[in-house]
C-alpha cells in the first residue's frame, strides 16, 4: 500500500498541522554547523571544505524526535473519549504521554513487568495511566491492543504508522528550511520511523545513510533476507533502537531511497556518546551518537566539500551514565 | 584608565583576531529562539509576543564562554618561551590550557591544595603543567605571580584583563549577528568579565541585567559600597561565580551601562538548573541557570513583545549532579 503514498505531501500536511502547536508544544530545534576539526575529524576533511551539521533534535520536547510523530498522529485522528493507548516505556511512550497532556486527553501506557520504576514514574508525572502487564514487551503490547479494541482508544505505534513517519519527516523539512539541502544525512535506525520520514522528505535529493548497532540490525538483516525479519536485539542502544523488526513503512521507503545501511560496534557508539559529552557538552543517549561514530570510525567518509548532517535524535538517559 | 577604552573597537578587534581561529578553535554557538511557554513561563508573556532567546554558549570549546577571552589574550600578546601561567582550576584555567594547547605553547596552572584531583587531571589531559601550592586560592595566586615575574610567562587573569573582557564581548557581537538586537540580556556575574564584555558591546542599545547568587554578590555589594569590595562567597554557583571582588574593568563598564543588579537564591538557581535538564535536556552548571531563574521567579519580568536573551554560560559540571 505504501508505494502510493506521496510522502512529500504527507510531510507538508504534518508540518502544517504541527505549526499551530509549535512553541507551545513542538520546538524548532537548533541546527549547528561546525567544521570537521571541532568534531575531532581528520584535517583532510577540514581542508576539503567539508561541513558537519548537528541537528540538535535531542532538545525537542520530551527529549526526542518522537514528539513530532506522536503529536501529528493525535492531531490527524479524532480522539475518542477513551483517549490514546500505547505500549512503550521509552521515547515513544513518553512522547505520546506528553502530546496527550498538551491536548488534554487521556493516555494509557502499557508496560511489561521488566520495565524500570523510573520510567513508570516519569510517565505518571506526565499524567499517563500506567498499566503493568506480564513479563515481556509482547505481553504489554497484547494487553494494549486488547484494550484498544475494547475501548476504541486511539493507538499510537512507536514507528509504523503513517502519521508517525510523516511527523518524523518534518525534521527533514526543518533542516532544509534552516540550513539548505544537506548532501548527506546520517541517522540511526531502530524501527525505522525516523529514517522513513527523512528519506520520505529528502528522497534522492540527499544521500540518507542508515546506521544501526551491530547488536540491533533490523534494516541490515531485512536487506539480507529481502524482507523484514525479526532479529535478536541488545547492546548499548537497545533502549531506543531495540525494535525487533523494521516497520513496513520504513522498509518500503528505504528500499526505494536509501542505498547505505551500515553497522557500528557498541564500543564505537559508546565512545562517540562520551565524546559528545566531554568535548561538545551534549548529553545524549547512545542512539544519538551513531552518526558521529560513523564519522569517527571512518565507516562513513564524506567527500571533499560535502555538507553532512548528523541527526542527534534523543537525550533520554541517566546523566550519571556520562560520568 | 578604563574610561578611555572604546569597547566596541576592542571587541571588533578581538572578533577579527579570533575569526582566523573559529572552527578549528572557537565555535559559533547556537542561538535558540523559543516561546515563553516552552520555558515554563506564564501564558500572559506568550500572548504579549515576548520571545526568549537562549544563547547556548555552554557548548563553546572547553565548556564555557571563557575560551573567547583566553584565546583573545593569547593572540593579542607576544607569548614568551616560558608560555602562559594562570591560577585557576575552574573555567578560566581550563580555557587557558585549551587555548595554549591549540596554539602549541606551554601552560602552567597553579592550584591550591584544596582543589579536587578531577580538576587537576582534566588540566593535565589538556597538556598543562599543574603546580599545587599552599592551601587556599590566595597561595596559588601568589605562587603564580611569583613564577610570572621570574619566568616572564604571559599571565592570564580569569576576568580582569582588557583582552579577556573584549574576548567575552564577542559573544554579544555574535548574538546580534545571529538574531538581531535583543531588548534585554540576562547574564550571571562572578568577577564580571562576561557582563563587562556584553555591556561593552551592547551599551545602552540593550538592557543588560546583572544576576548574582545571594551568596556571591560581588557587583551588588560593590554598588552598595560605591566601589569594589571583597565579599564572602559560597553557595551552589561558587565554583564559577566565586570571585571575591568585581573586576575593575567590569566595575567601570557596569557603572556606566548596567542599571539592574539582581540577587537570586540558591534554591531558585538549583531549580532552574534542574529544569533546564529535565525539560530542555541542557546540561549546564548552576551559574548558567541564573537567567532562567530570574524569569521563573519573576525577579525579572519582560515587557510585552520584549526579546530577552538568556546567556547559558557554562557546562563544567558533574553530570551525576543532575540525576
Amino acid at each position: 500500500m505504501q508505494t502510493t503514498i506521496d510522502w512529500h505531501d504527507e510531510i507538508e500536511g504534518a508540518a502544517c498541522r504541527l505549526a499551530a502547536h509549535r512553541g507551545a508544544y513542538l520546538r524548532e530545534t537548533p541546527l549547528w554547523k561546525l567544521s570537521p576539526a571541532s568534531l575531532g575529524l581528520p584535517a583532510a576533511l577540514e581542508a576539503g571544505g567539508t561541513e558537519v551539521w548537528l541537528k540538535l533534535e535531542h532538545l525537542q520536547i520530551a527529549g526526542s524526535f518522537k514528539a513530532r510523530g506522536m503529536m501529528n498522529r493525535l492531531l490527524a485522528q479524532p480522539i475518542p473519549a477513551a483517549g490514546v493507548v500505547v505500549a512503550s516505556g521509552g521515547n515513544a511512550g513518553i512522547a505520546t504521554a506528553a502530546a496527550a497532556r498538551a491536548l488534554g486527553v487521556r493516555c494509557e501506557v502499557f508496560l511489561p513487568g521488566v520495565s524500570p520504576e523510573a520510567k513508570r514514574a516519569r510517565l505518571r508525572a506526565l499524567g499517563a495511566e500506567v498499566t503493568v502487564v506480564g513479563e515481556a514487551y509482547a505481553d504489554a503490547l497484547a494487553a494494549c491492543l486488547a484494550r484498544q479494541r475494547e475501548s476504541g482508544a486511539l493507538l499510537t505505534h512507536a514507528y509504523d504508522q503513517l502519521e508517525v513517519v510523516a511527523g518524523a519527516g518534518t525534521l527533514g523539512r526543518e533542516i532544509e528550511q534552516q540550513g539548505g539541502l544537506p548532501d548527506a544525512v546520517l541517522v540511526s535506525v531502530g524501527g525505522g520511523g525516523l529514517i522513513g520520514g527523512l528519506a520520505g522528505w529528502f528522497g534522492q535529493r540527499s544521500r540518507v545513510v542508515a546506521l544501526e548497532p551491530e547488536r540491533a540490525p533490523t534494516l541490515f538483516r531485512a536487506r539480507e533476507a529481502g524482507h523484514p525479519v525479526d532479529v535478536e536485539v541488545g547492546g548499548v542502544a537497545a533502549d531506543s533502537l531495540g525494535a525487533k523488526r523494521i516497520g513496513d513503512f520504513a522498509w518500503d521507503i528505504t528500499q526505494r531511497e536509501v542505498r547505505d545501511a551500515l553497522l557500528l560496534s557498541d564500543e564505537a557508539i559508546r565512545a562517540a556518546q562520551l565524546w559528545l559529552w566531554k568535548e561538545m557538552k551534549l548529553a545524549v543517549e547512545p542512539a544519538a551518537a551513531l552518526p558521529l561514530a560513523a564519522l569517527q570510525t571512518g565507516a562513513y567518509v564524506p567527500r571533499a566539500g560535502e555538507k553532512v548532517c548528523l541527526i542527534v535524535c534523543g537525550a533520554n538517559l541517566d546523566p550519571a551514565s556520562l560520568a
